[in-house]
């Protein structure tokens, strides 16, 4: 199947006859060379490296008892989802990150990919089995022992026993560390004391604790003889199964109403001095023994802390999956519907413009599909790195760092990403963007709080920051000012993009001046680089050379320093995201060997990079790396690539490969372009039957008024 | 009521005892001087011309019947906002642009404003009384007789006759022009004919069209004596009041869930062969005499069709003041919250930072409530100037076309700028922000399609730019380079801001890289003006002399021409619009007396006018109107004026004057600093018992590990 730069409609319409569509809307008139993107060829490419299980899952949603139904109740909802998670596990498709010797795959990338798809059939699901398998199951199974694996699994893996991931609490969130349920050994009764102290500590937003949960995986801090050991994890049951009532000392309430996701049930927890037994605590980090001795084999409670929450990395690793999924339905209806529906004549006096020929149209989705293009081959990377870690193949701690840096730098983006795509999609659909059936407002509204779960956007980017500080500074502690040109020399070799990892702080600061001279030198990669390197490591090395004297203020004087510096930090923790973004498309490039598919994604790549240099131009031009004249070519540059790039837009979508079981979007159908052809064919008829009125306009100019 | 500066929480608070967070958020640590608001004051300012009126609706709307009830189903929903225009009705409130003889106030700028203040209770309310009252009422208002009036305003005003506003079809929305509808008349019987020709042209995404409506004002294309006058607005009736059937040869479906405004019953319309008495042709602009002959008091059909369309303009200067209300409550709560919030320790060991003291929360909430002010003040001129127009105390042509262009400009930033400050707010305030119960997920899926109807934003926008370049080249046509110099000296004395109109391209061209020299120019108004007049007007300049030669061209060639300068265009009315509401906040300025208010009032002004001036800095770089030096001053400054108003934040949304009837919101009350006392009481207790466990981090610096 290959698009020769026909401005066609997709090739899963079902609802019309696609070549009456593709013969109307014409040629264009933009210097389109002769390259044409290999659709399945691209497709393939775009599923990345577990295609085959994401196929599969793409099968399984088809099934309409997985689907979305739109307009049921809360109840209703939850009660269909809760359904549909059993389906899965009859499937089985949900147990391949789970033990072997339990049933399951031991598939930890495969699970992920699988898992991911899921949100095309419905968020609510995809997250509601994320709950139940991803963070109850893989917090008993990550943290817990062969004496866990054995109890709980089964019954959390055929959801026998629906569980609630217990961390959040109503006064911490993104702190984890400051929770304050408390979980105190008793060695009369070899019990742990699960006490919820007052309000601000009650267990908050916990899917599954609304209503289906009959036990919970929860994060307390773990006192015994009188000493504090931190935050650890338990597996407390919180409901009588038969009868769905809490458990004597347990309470709660449901969080009603969310934004979207309503078929989950979330609420709150609360415990008062619950009893459970010393076995219960999750020790494979911690543990307590009969006599309440405390060991662990990480001695550092901050180092045994965040490799307990590392363990946890797969929510944001599938997080970022699944908003670039959300992103891609998203333009594949809007881009679809946009190359169908006219509005307005222009260039004639009968035919009207298809809006995709507009220049605003184009400059709204077609950047954001070359942003969506990055996504898709940054997260096959972070899915390759998570794992490698989890499988074992590689997964030191400086691997698991890397990959917690590397979730924490891509899921802000791509889950901002989603919901600004979704929207725009909305927008650019008019009036029909907003109704339910054709998809986007339900979709935006399911995804509007993956920017603020498993980790806070800007909290993420935070963390990202000050590992990006932390290596800067590891290099440049205490030295002298030549120390940067010097280790810009020595680390010359280490320039190569690390795929599975997180790129170093390793470039030179070139003088851009002299090497972008022209909008040639623009399409050349390593300017592109170049001038995306250099911004992080000078925003980086500028807050440094700012902060360089914290250490000698008092802890208040520091933190408004850092504080006046967090700002600037979150951005280029977001232009670290973005510039990795752009390394996995590159690399994504050298695989790709059908010459007209290579040239048009070397197009969106460009778009994809010099978007980003656009976006922060006056940085590039106050910085001296841009002058203003190049500055305005990169601008004009990004135009011709947008018109370029315009008749390959319906390839581009169509190679995300979804069908309209996925799309499931009534003006993706094809319906737009049916309804056009039919007052077509009757103004033609009418024009021929010589009924027709004549314009008043035009009887004027004829009696010359 | 004098806030100095205190921190403090909502005056409004009700279930938390105020004095005991205001005393626990402590001092900070930016330089903010002794500079108070008075809220009371400043609150009477922002109610603007008709504060009275507003009151009043504000009181109105605290009655809880009149509030939306979130999770009713669709069919609730509706039923529950159709019985609340029934209570309106009763209330006697909104009938006030009707004429007196029919016991309305012909109050055209208080219906408005009361009219607005209804969406703090459900947008759903807000505009389905729109439809009834703004859209169906106000088409046979002004595009009626008196026959029409006598005859349909009472039912119309009494709601006994609930009808549509049928001017989209599904094939035409922002291009009216060419719906495809007709009304055909017939001298036989005196009675026109409405006719759907295809599916193209069902009326679509009509309020009150899928269920309640018994009526409806439809446009169609008025054909007699076989000459097509273009579209008219005919009264046509739809349902069977007794029964809800539609009438014989109506038709309709029912548009069903929406991503918002759900209590509207929106849906489509079809006529096959209607037949409708002559005297139902609303022909105020065009009548058909009893013959078949047209007339009209409007020759030109161009200026005609624009005149009828621009009666309705009252829809969006409604949605350019409901959508800044939108964006005061978003940000009174996610304000009040993050002022309470506390999350991470980092300035003491003890004391958690409260949301609002980061760098990066003010900056993510602070600029967007200096915008919400500009718009404020920008609202009161465009409502103003419609009640000026509507009054007929300055109703000329000039005045009807400032007035359009004045709300296409301000509607889609105001729009958009309530999406974006709802959605900020909401992932300010987290998981929170996500539950229903506070409010600020539905308020943003309500005001979604404010972005779309009424004129899409973009086409909106477009408008704005094709009379910026009219008014340009009616200077410029035919002139010679010189021209522009001349003009720019002739109009010296027209600088001054027509406060109630079009601001003029009349300024002129400055060499501001000779003015701006330092931060303290970038805080003299004349310096912010003229920056942000000069981008206007050289961006239109620049586009004019790219398609000066476009009537040399062909049709297509010269449409191709304009297309490949859309997006600036676009953006060139973008930064006007923004530059009214700019001189607005600046006249407005002038009416305040109050030191400390006025201090304050001209940081928030000027946060306004730098942030524009940052946002597009790297144009007033590459034009010279900013060094690269100066430019990083901008930034600089921005932040500094970001840390001063902090202080000042809490006060600044207590004036806008909303009340826990209003806010809704569980978040906005108190309940966070009343749950944050009561743990540190709990904490405090702790230690003063001796019991508290000791910190393992703590035991091991002892055990010097």
């Amino acid at each position: 199947m290959v698009d020769t730069a026909s401005k066609s409609g997709s090739e899963r319409t079902t609802r019309s006859d696609r070549s009456q569509y593709i013969a109307q809307t014409g040629p264009i008139d933009v210097d389109a060379p002769p390259a044409a993107v290999d659709v399945a060829l691209l497709g393939r490419t775009l599923l990345g490296t577990w295609a085959d299980i994401r196929l599969a899952s793409r099968e399984l949603v088809k099934d309409p008892a997985l689907q979305r139904i739109e307009g049921l109740s809360l109840e209703e909802h939850r009660t269909r989802v809760l359904g549909q998670l059993r389906l899965l596990v009859q499937n089985g498709q949900v147990h391949r990150a789970f033990p072997e010797a339990l049933g399951g795959g031991n598939d930890h990338g495969g699970n992920i990919a699988s898992f991911e798809e899921l949100v095309t059939a419905d968020p609510s699901l995809q997250i509601k089995s994320g709950v139940q398998w991803g963070l109850f199951g893989a917090a008993v199974l990550h943290l817990g022992t062969q004496r866990h694996h054995e109890k709980y699994l089964p019954g959390i893996m055929s959801l026998e026993v629906p569980g609630a991931f217990a961390m959040t609490e109503i006064g911490h969130g993104s702190d984890v560390a400051s929770i304050a349920t408390t979980a105190t050994y008793d060695p009369q009764t070899q019990e742990f004391v699960i006490n919820t102290p007052f309000r601000a500590a009650w267990k908050e937003f916990l899917g599954n604790a609304g209503k289906d949960g009959i036990a919970c995986t929860l994060f307390a801090q773990l006192i015994t003889n009188g000493v504090n050991h931190g935050v650890h994890c338990f597996y407390v049951p919180i409901r009588d199964a038969a009868t769905g009532e809490f458990l004597p000392g347990v309470g709660g309430i449901d969080d009603g109403l969310k934004g979207g996701l309503n078929g989950i049930d979330n609420g709150r927890l609360h415990f008062d001095h619950v009893r459970i037994p010393r076995e219960n605590l999750l020790n494979r980090y911690g543990d307590v023994a009969a006599d309440g001795t405390y060991s662990s084999p990480i001695a550092s409670p901050g180092r045994r802390f965040f490799t307990m929450l590392g363990t946890l990395v797969q929510g944001r690793v599938s997080l970022d999956g699944a908003a670039t999924i959300g992103a891609e339905l998203a333009l594949t209806i809007a881009i679809t519907y946009g190359n169908q529906r006219r509005q307005f004549t222009a260039a004639s006096d009968t035919d009207e413009e298809v809006l995709l020929d507009y220049q605003r149209h184009q400059r709204r989705l077609i950047p954001r599909l070359a942003t969506t293009y990055a996504q898709v081959f940054a997260h096959d990377q972070l899915l390759r790195k998570f794992d490698e870690v989890f499988s074992g193949a590689g997964d030191s701690d400086e691997d698991r760092q890397d990959l917690e840096t590397l979730a924490a730098a891509l899921k802000p983006l791509s889950t901002w990403h989603a919901l600004d795509t979704l929207q725009e999609a909305r927008e650019a659909c008019g009036g029909a963007g907003f109704i339910t059936e054709n998809r986007l407002v339900s979709l935006r509204a399911d995804l509007d709080v993956y920017v603020t779960f498993e980790g806070d956007n800007n909290v993420l980017l935070q963390l990202v920051a000050k590992r990006l500080l932390t290596d800067y500074s590891k290099k440049f502690a205490k030295a002298d000012a030549g120390a940067l040109a010097r280790y810009v020399v020595a680390q010359a070799a280490d320039r190569a993009y690390h795929g599975s990892g997180l790129r170093r702080l390793a470039q030179t600061v070139a003088d851009f001046g002299s090497t972008a001279r022209s909008v040639g030198q623009l399409r050349d990669p390593q300017t592109q680089r170049e001038l995306l390197t250099d911004r992080v490591e000078t925003m980086i090395s500028e807050v440094a050379t700012r902060l360089r004297n914290a250490n000698k203020l008092s802890k208040e004087k520091a933190a408004e320093l850092f504080n006046s510096q967090q700002n600037e930090l979150i951005e280029a923790a977001r232009a670290h995201g973005e510039l990795l973004q752009w390394e996995a498309f590159t690399e994504a490039l050298d695989g790709i060997h059908d010459a007209g598919t290579k040239q048009v994604l070397t197009w969106v790549r460009d778009l994809f990079g010099l978007g980003l240099i656009e976006k922060h131009v006056a940085w590039h031009i106050i910085h001296g790396r841009l002058s203003p004249q190049r500055a305005q070519a990169v601008s004009a540059y990004i135009d011709r690539l947008v018109a370029r790039l315009r008749p390959h837009a319906q390839s581009l979508v169509d190679a995300f490969g979804y069908e309209q079981e996925h799309l499931r979007s009534t003006i993706a159908t094809g319906i737009e372009a049916e309804r056009q052809n039919e007052a077509r064919e009757y103004y033609r008829q009418l024009r021929a039957s010589g009924d027709a009125p004549i314009d008043e306009k035009t009887l004027r100019k004829k009696q010359g008024k």
